[in-house]
Parts: structure tokens; C-alpha cells; sequence
């Protein structure tokens, strides 16, 4: 480090909390018709990005957030062929989902392309090669929108959006009605997973809520958590399927998908601490029986 | 909160990352023999206890690590009766303990005596009563030498101590030569566990070391790791067992310990999440490969 | 300075530049009827008292501050004998002014007596006894009704009063019609002085406004300036007299009247210096040019 | 302001008081042969160039540095024709020497050649076309080595350079043996000018033995001070005269000398202001007899 390197980017995180970080380089500051954009290189984790002043992703643990995000719900599957992510602009989660040998059709609908554009330029470890893929189909457009009006089926759906900021655009993709229309989207078999922010105590209204709602839609729900160091919280997923329960998979079997499909050499994740992610602290066991239904008229809004 | 209120504590946890916490009252300052003590009552996390300006523990979520480290250990004997604690200033290790009705005696050994009056007097939501517990004894002194001294047997050892941080206390209390005599003055189905500081992959040269000698003492190591909310860590934890190797009980057996015991409303532990921390991700796995071993003449230092 | 000593005290001086300072010892923190007071001992400053989160008073420098504020009214006069500070709470304007020999009267009227007691308790370096001097009366009150209703008249009036910020108590202190009520309570060669807050040009509306209104009433209207370290910014002051300006008393006469009055010995303050604060940058000159009238049904009030 | 706009530029101005800068925009970040170069578009201060992470010039305010460096030096001369300066890199102090008509040539002799096309390039509010006058002549060289091989002659020298910090270029530019040589290259009514930092009462060995040192090579030396807003500080300067004292000039002088120069308009300096900045605070005139005198053997060196 440089001694003299004083830039810092502080996120408050809520009033009371703040997490100060170190830059080494701006690499963009800039604003797409959705949100504001910041990516830095900073010291302690390497290249970040931060949508809205929240830190989205580090290049230090992305693989975390990535490889539990996508595999929980594709192992869960026995041979996953269509997916459909959305959200998920900086290409990770295609990434992902495309080393499942499995897969023959990644469409990924985000929002923002100048958000995609700057990730495919600034932001290239992410992607690694996946937007060029000739399995992957990218659509600038609005996730909803694609949701109603298509007329393909998916085995697995992955919401990889933001939270459900006020005004933000992914408020009407968390809804009874929204969700619902991606059951039936889905394949008999199909599987949707989402992305579900924090897991903890004080903050876990969307996870809950999402929980619940999801229960009102499909036959098997499932919360599971991990803890992502660059986001300093644990952090929550919900995984809803529409036949078999992923939790009924049991660990040899688990541990034969992951290397018939290449799979043993993750980051982070092994066929144990799959299973270990959805044994949950009694704090949130207890909370998720209070969880809200959101629906179009009443939705979620996130608020810090 | 007070929108004049702009006091803040700042702890710069490494020097490119800096926690900084809005400080509702300052309870206590001072500087022992052996640390520096601030105790505040943060507005994040309530009252909170920093050692030589590392957050060490709070109000929010001390049950997480206290459950954390006493019952996995406790959980594995099937009958604990003798237990010791190294370290554990603010009584709550020993108020988990002392949950057990197996205990029947429990001793604590903390060099720092004026530390254990502030938890005393500032603290009592921790220990709750703990200290004059008539199976509680509380010894101000060297656990190093209480240690090698004594004649006693223990069916389990707690170390609940700070990281072994130059010229502090607890340096001596890592090695391969202490954790020998550890071994001695347990009992033929004895245990010990250490709280072992971050698992992070930047920061878990503690836990792969200590890992690394407990193998050359016990027969059955195993490391486990929790998420703790205000330590914005993921945090390990290393058991050691002389016969029986922990992993070996199965989940119906540890819930009717748990039930037998009554130990089923925990804040954050039951039998799922017990097993569920054992599980760890590769690049623990990859890391604790390469452990040193501690030893008298060439200690572990912490270094932030 | 203990290296562990990590506790700041944030002033967010606008919403795009904030001071740190580090704390060494919280002496007082509570909230009287009119404000948040705030008094730490700062490594950089000393004692250090902050009202509503604002710097007001710092040990290091408050000789500055308030040399600059009472003498050179005083030393305006000829012979001053009764002198009306409003607010004051600290005690250190009054030590100021009972430093001339000349003075048989010094009413202070403060409405804060929780904190003129707080400034009795723990900031005895402030007022140096003058709170006991047989020539000192302290009301605790409104300054706008006591200056309404009070038949004696004043040969100097000070006010030192925090700025006028939305619903403090002391918009209504600044206004052509209390201003014109300050000139019938002073005796025919008396004078009245203000601290007038930043001399900054971005931050002067109020140093400006209250020169312009003040010219409505007085016949001589002068600004000055000095620099004041723990405020960190170029402060300014308004002096009105009824008959001469003070402006007009030359160098050696102004040294008699020090010499005389016993004040050659002040921190900062000498004859030379107070001639040279009457020094406008030209910016400043510019923007006194400018300066809005402040009235009851339209007050000035301050905005950071 | 941009509400997410959470980039913070952080001067530990002490190890106990710190100013943080939000940042609009990095405009360059670098490192010359001889210093870290930090420029910055800042919200509050506009472009801000930091030097070794400490502020050097702020666009909000240069002009008040600038002016105040330049001109009492320059209006204490007769008729300046030949003038030298000793750093300035961002060619603001050659853009007010230029002011003078008087003036027929001005060399700069700056060390870093990188810092000044840093400053051409994206400082160009600070040179104004300075840098392209033919009366100007920029050398990229050693001050100290021009001095003591030229053999030109000047009527005024300009020390505009940083502080002397350990291992940083300008230590031996403050010596009693440079301050010698400095004498002889002057004409007979020549004058010398340093910007002498800080006169604050904590900090302020640099003036104090910057004026000792001086005394003992001229036979008229004085300091003057003036407050500069994004230094936050009393910044002192140093004025020695080998003929006539600056001081005996009268104020009707001083102001035909500016009138005929074309100087009526300047930021912040006016006839007055120069006068009344030569007014120290008694604390500095104390500080002022203590000063020691620094020597090639025994520089001074300044330290945070």
C-alpha cells in the first residue's frame, strides 16, 4: 500500500454504521438511465463495484455469492437445459450456469445495458468469455415485461436483481403475481432461486417476505444462507421448486452431479457445505414464520 | 438516533478497511495491567466491548459466539462435569457452561482482574449471574500456569482467549508444548476447543496453524465455522477430542442431548446448524492444508 | 496519544467536508431545553464544547475568540462602566469584560441555565471566577424580553450568541427591530458588538445582512475579522457605535487605553492587531455591498 | 450534490484531527520522480491538488495564497524588473508576478518537470497562460544548484515551495548558507519572499526559524500572516529587505503603487489588508524570539 493513498469510499451502511474502503483506482464513476454506477479497485478487495453507493459485488469473493446463487438450484435439477436469468448484469451467474455442461440456452434479461456494457469492458474476471458464449442469448429489457409476454418454458429461473429499492426497478419482480406467472414458466420440474439479501436479525424482512410469498406459489420452499465477506453479512437465498424438494437430494448423490458435470473444483463451494447452507440459526427459523406476502398492490420496498 | 449525535468509534480492521460505529454513551474507558477496555453502547449493536481497539464483543449477537464455541464441544462429552475456561472475561462462556446441568464445576482462569470487575459491574447482561454460581470458581491468574500446575482432570477445555497479538497475553497459550499438557489434565473422553479468529482466506493463518498443532496432540481435529454479525467475519472455531471424533454423532442423538439437557431455545444454535458449521468451504479446506505448527520457541503472532 | 484511542468526535461542517477529532475524554453529553451539549476533552483542542453538533468553544483557542469579541468595543469607549452580554453561557466573554477596571455593572442574560451550569461545573477554565464577581449579575432568560423590558441603560451591549438557525432561540436577536431597541438602551456613546459567524464567502449571508441592518440604526457600522484555529475559519464580528467611530481612535491612544486598563499582556490581542482586523479582503468588501436587512417578519436564518 | 457520491478524500492533518474531502471527481492521480500527485475536482473547494497527500492549492482560494505571496514583495520594490521563483509549480505565482508591468523577466525554477505538465495540463485556471509569457523562463532543475551558479542578478526572490519534510527536496532551501547566497544574487534594494507555513501557536517552528535564520542575513525581515480557507489555517510568510523596510511604506504609497501597476482589483488583497496582515497576534510575536536558525549541518525538518 501507499502510504499516502488517502481516497476512501464510505458506504453507510445505516445511519449508525458505516464501512470505510481504501482506493487504489478509480476505474468508472458514472451514472445509466437506472442507477448510479462505481467501480473501483480497493485495496482490500480488489475490483468492486457499487450500484446506488451499495456495494454489489468484490472480486475478492464474487465466487461466493456466485456459485451459491446458481448451483444450489441447478444441482437440484437432474439435467438442467434452459435457463433464464434475471437480472445478473456483470456475467457471473451466466458464467456459472454455463459450467453446467447440461445447459443448451442461457437468456439473461437485465435492464440496464450501459450497466452490461460497462461490466463486459471494466469488469471482464466476471463474465470470463460467458456473454460470447453461443449458448447464451443476452435482452436489454425489462425482466417483467420478457416474463409475461414469452412463450418458452425454463427448467431453472435465477433472480439476480437488486434490492427492492424504492423507485428501483426490480420492485414488481418480487410479487405474488410476478411470481406466479414464473411457475407457470417453469417446467414440471423447474426450480426458481433468488437472490434474497441479508439473512440477518435486524434486516430480514425481504427474505422473509420473499419466503412467504413464494409459499403461497410453489410446493417446496427453501431458505439457505451464506456468509459473503465483502458484503460482512450473512446473506440469503430462497430456492423454490415445483416437484422434488432439494433438500430430499442426499449428499452422495449431490456429490455424483457435481462431478459428472465438472464441479469439484469451486471456489467455495463442495457437496457438504451445499447441504450445511440450509440448516438455519433459530433467530431466522423463528422469523421466517412472521414473513408478509408481497404482492403488486402492496410490495416490498427496502428501505436502510 | 440523535441527529447531533457524531460521536463515533473507528476501528481501522486492517489499514485499507475501517468499521466505524455510532456511539449512543460512552460506558466505560480504562486501560488494565494487561489492555486497553472501551465499552460503549453503540446504536448498531448496543453495548459493545473492545480490547486494544478490536471489537471483542456484543450485545447483538455475544450469544451467537458464546453458543458457538461452549455447546458444540459440551454437546460432544456425553456427560461433561469438570470444565475450564481460559480467558472468557465477560462471564458468558461460563453462563453457557453452567446451561449444562451435567457441570459440575467450572473454572475459570482470566489473567486480567480488573477487566473481569468492568464485565461485572458494566457488563451483567452476559454473564447473568454466572460468577456467583455455586458451581463456578473464578481464578484471576496465568492460565499458562495454572495449566502446568494443576492436578485436576477436565472433561472438556474452553479456550476463549484474544488473538495471540505481539507482547499480549496470549501467545504462550497456542503452542504445541501447552496444548500437550492440555491434553494431559483431560479426561480419557476429554475435549478442548478454541475460538480461532477469522476463517476469512486473508486472514485465517490463526486457525490453519492452530489446526496444524492440535493434530500433533489429539486424534480427532475438526474445525467448524459461524458468521458473526458485529465481528463481519465469518468466524472458526477448532475442536479437539481425545476418543471420539465429534462428527461421529449423528443429528437424532445430539437433539436429545439437546433436549436432555435443555438446550432446544437457543438464540442461534440447534442440532441442523451444529452439524451444518462442520461443513466448510474448499478454500478452508485447500488453506488448512498448510498449517504450521505453533510452538514455544517460534509462536503465532497476530498480525492485522 | 494512546495508540487504541479510536473514538471521533464527526462535525460535518457541510454536507461535503467534515472534521475528525479525536477523543480523549467524553466529559459531559446531555440535552438541555434549548439544545444538545456536547464537551469532550480532544487531543488536538482540550476541553471543547459543541452545541446541536456544532464546534463552539475549544480551549486552545477561546482566548482568541473571545479577546476579539469584547475589547475592542470596550476599548471603543472611553471609560465603560456598564456593559449587557447577551448569552455568554461559557463565562469567558464576562471574564473579558471585568478585565477593565472601568466596569461596575456586567449583566448577562442567558436563556440556558442548565448549560451555564454545565459550563460552571466542568469548564472553570472558561469563566475564571467571574461568575463570582460582586460586579457580575446573571439572569437566566430571554435576552429580547430583558432588552424589551429593562429601563437601564448600557454603555456597551455584546452579543454572543449562536448563530440564528432554524427554531434556536436566537433568530429573533438579529433583527432591525431588537437591534433598534439595543440602540435606545445604550447610553449616547455607547456601542454594541456582535460575533457575526463566517467571514468565508460562501458562508457570509450572515455577517453581510447584520452590517446592512445595523446601518439602518447606528451611525458608525464596522466589520472585522480574525482568524480562529479550531474553528477553522476567518470569523467576523460587527461593531456599531451611536457617536464615534471606533474606527477613528489612532494607534498610540488605543496602546494608552490597553496600557492603562492593564490589558498588555492578552494571548492574542495588541493594539496593532486590532487596528489591522478592520482590514477587508475584497472579497468581503464586495459582499458587504449586498447584505440583506434582517426583520421580525423576515429573519435571517442560517443554513449549512 | 450527488447523494450517492460517497468518495471521500481523508488528510490526517494530525494523528488527532483529520479534514474529508467528498470527491466530484479524480481528475489525476500519479507519482513523480520526487512526489505523490493527487488532483481532485472536490465539491467543496473545486480543483484541490494534494502533494504528498497533503493540500497544496484549492481552486476556491489560491488567488488568496497566491496574492498574498506575491504582491508585498513585489509593491515593496520600487520598480521590480527581474524576478526569481523557487518552485511554484502550477504557475500561479508567475501569473501574479506577470501582473506587474514593471516586470521585463521571471524565472521559475521548479524541480519537477513532471508535477508542472501535470499542472499545464489540467491546472490551467492556476497559470492563465503564464507559462507562455515571454517575459517567462521555466527551468526544470535544482533551485539550490541555479542559485549558487548563476550569475544573474534579482530584484525579487520567491521561495514558493513545500514544507521541508524528511527526504523531501526543499530542506536545503531554508539554510542559513542558501539564505546567504540568496543575499548576493539580490540587487541592492532587492527583496526575498517564503511562504513559511503554518502560524499556528502548536506549529509554527518552520516561520520562527525561518525568521531567525533571515535576521542574520538581512537587515530588515518581517512576518506576515493571512488566513487561507482550504488550508484551514494562519499561513505565515516571511518578507527580509536588503535596503528599505517593507514596513516603512505608507498606506497613500502603497496604493498609487497599485493603482499605476494595474492592481485595483484583485480577489482579496488590497492597500489595507497588505498593512494590516504585518499585525501579529502576541502569541506569534512571542514565538517569534524563539526561532532557531537552521544550517546546511542542522536543516530544519518538519514533522506532523
Amino acid at each position: 500500500m501507499d502510504g499516502d493513498d488517502s481516497l476512501w469510499y464510505i458506504e453507510p451502511y445505516t445511519e449508525n454504521l458505516r464501512f470505510e474502503y481504501r482506493v487504489k483506482k478509480v476505474l468508472y464513476q458514472g451514472r445509466t438511465k437506472f442507477q448510479r454506477v462505481d467501480l473501483f479497485d480497493l485495496h482490500a478487495f480488489g475490483k468492486t463495484l457499487f450500484l446506488d453507493g451499495k456495494l454489489q459485488s468484490a472480486q475478492i469473493d464474487e465466487m461466493v455469492y456466485h456459485e451459491a446463487l446458481v448451483h444450489p438450484a441447478l444441482l437440484s435439477h437432474r439435467s438442467p437445459g434452459r435457463v433464464l436469468i434475471a437480472g445478473g448484469g456483470e456475467g457471473a451467474t451466466l458464467r456459472e450456469v454455463l459450467r453446467h455442461p447440461t445447459v443448451e440456452k442461457a437468456v439473461m434479461v437485465d435492464i440496464d445495458g450501459e450497466l452490461v456494457e460497462v461490466c463486459k469492458e471494466y469488469m471482464p474476471e466476471w463474465s470470463q468469455g460467458a456473454f460470447e458464449d453461443g449458448r447464451s442469448e443476452i435482452i436489454i429489457g425489462d425482466a417483467r415485461k420478457y416474463v409475461f409476454d414469452t412463450d418458452e418454458k425454463f427448467d431453472v429461473v435465477i433472480s439476480d436483481l437488486t434490492e427492492p429499492v424504492e423507485e428501483g426497478p426490480s420492485i414488481s419482480l418480487y410479487t405474488l403475481e410476478f411470481l406466479s406467472r414464473i411457475y407457470e414458466i417453469l417446467d414440471e420440474e423447474g426450480l426458481y432461486v433468488a437472490q434474497a439479501g441479508s439473512a440477518d436479525p435486524l434486516y430480514n424482512k425481504f427474505v422473509t417476505g420473499l419466503y412467504r410469498t413464494l409459499r403461497e406459489v410453489f410446493k417446496h420452499v427453501s431458505v439457505y444462507v451464506t456468509f459473503i465477506f465483502s458484503f460482512q453479512l450473512l446473506w440469503a437465498f430462497v430456492l423454490a421448486s415445483k416437484k422434488k424438494s432439494p433438500l430430499s437430494i442426499d449428499l452422495a448423490e449431490l456429490g455424483n452431479r457435481m462431478e459428472s458435470r465438472g464441479l469439484k473444483e469451486l471456489y467455495f463451494l463442495n457437496a457438504e457445505v451445499m447441504k450445511g447452507m440450509f440448516s438455519l440459526p433459530n433467530y431466522l427459523l423463528r422469523d421466517l414464520k412472521r414473513g408478509e406476502i408481497f404482492r403488486d398492490g402492496k410490495p416490498f420496498i427496502w428501505q436502510a
